[in-house]
């Protein structure tokens, strides 16, 4: 065990995190251990809670990493000098991006986040309240500019996320349409659904 | 125990889907057992088995009924010699009633899908396919009106069912919006990520 333990704790993160992941995908998030997650990378058990705390918290740091991207990147989409059309359309492009190079990390998210830590839950709920903020607040400002129709823009967001997070039931990686294509479609879907 | 085995055994496994959907909603799925649901409506464990093969098996059955009862409902609806506009709005009225109405075995089953044997499996799968078939027949024929514009009418299923299923993760029975209010913006907005 002591060559495993000269590694920079950063890098020794990423592949828990990344043992984490590839594991949860093959046994399901239920029947993992944290010994199981230990093993992989070559730690003790005991050591490996040098660096985590709980199964849940993996959890929560999987989906975190990508979720904190991706608002990041929506943001900057956001505050465009664009219209709102093209704002939408590029945002839910990002958002498509993201969920389906996220796959594994989203839908485990979704599925478990009622078994998380209260702190981590926390934290996850703030970013999604923000992501959801980013697409309200880019459909009222079409409102008020007149190029998206009044109406419901809480539901709106609502509406435009759905379709976007709905690819973690549906989407395969090996299937008929790539990522790309299908940002493409569900963009102009979204921008139909609120247009004037 | 010779009172409730005089029950007629229809009546009986009413109660024990009811108390199945109650006990999976206060405890969680994966922490309820067999046992929890057998004391629940006065049965030994073993008297029990006599109703249901699993926990699973109970799972599939709490989410086939709504289903069932939906596509047929639905197809009623995509049957309709009305406008393609007309039906797909009505479509997604009803697929939110029956989503708001059906929250607890909806939101089980997206998450535990996959625990389920295969055969309730197969057989869930082959009315969620025919759910999206309807959806899908309802937009095609609207494209070949030209009501609808063109594009992939898969992913314009998917972005509409999805767009409803989402309501999984945010609707709250005593929210700011009745489900009818809900089914008609999410209905207005169906219609319009499709329309020419």
């Amino acid at each position: 065990m002591a060559a495993p333990a000269l590694k920079a704790p950063a890098k020794r993160e990423e592949e828990i995190l990344a043992a984490a992941r590839r594991i949860f995908r093959e046994k399901g998030y239920h029947a993992t251990s944290v010994r199981d997650i230990a093993e992989a990378v070559g730690l003790l058990k005991g050591s490996l809670y040098h660096y985590i705390r709980s199964k849940e918290e993996l959890l929560a740091r999987l989906f975190e990493g990508a979720l904190e991207e991706t608002v990041r990147e929506l943001r900057s989409v956001a505050e465009r000098d664009t219209s709102a059309a093209d704002r939408l359309q590029e945002m839910v492009r990002v958002y498509v991006r993201a969920l389906t190079a996220n796959l594994d990390a989203v839908g485990l998210y979704l599925r478990e986040w009622r078994s998380l830590p209260a702190p981590e839950l926390a934290r996850l709920d703030a970013r999604r309240r923000a992501m959801r903020g980013l697409f309200r607040q880019v459909i009222a400002d079409g409102t008020r500019r007149g190029e998206f129709a009044p109406g419901d823009e809480n539901i709106a967001a609502l509406a435009v996320i759905g379709m976007c997070n709905w690819l973690y039931e549906w989407y395969r990686p090996d299937g008929r349409l790539a990522p790309d294509a299908i940002g493409r479609e569900l963009a102009d879907r979204a921008v139909r659904s609120v247009r004037a």
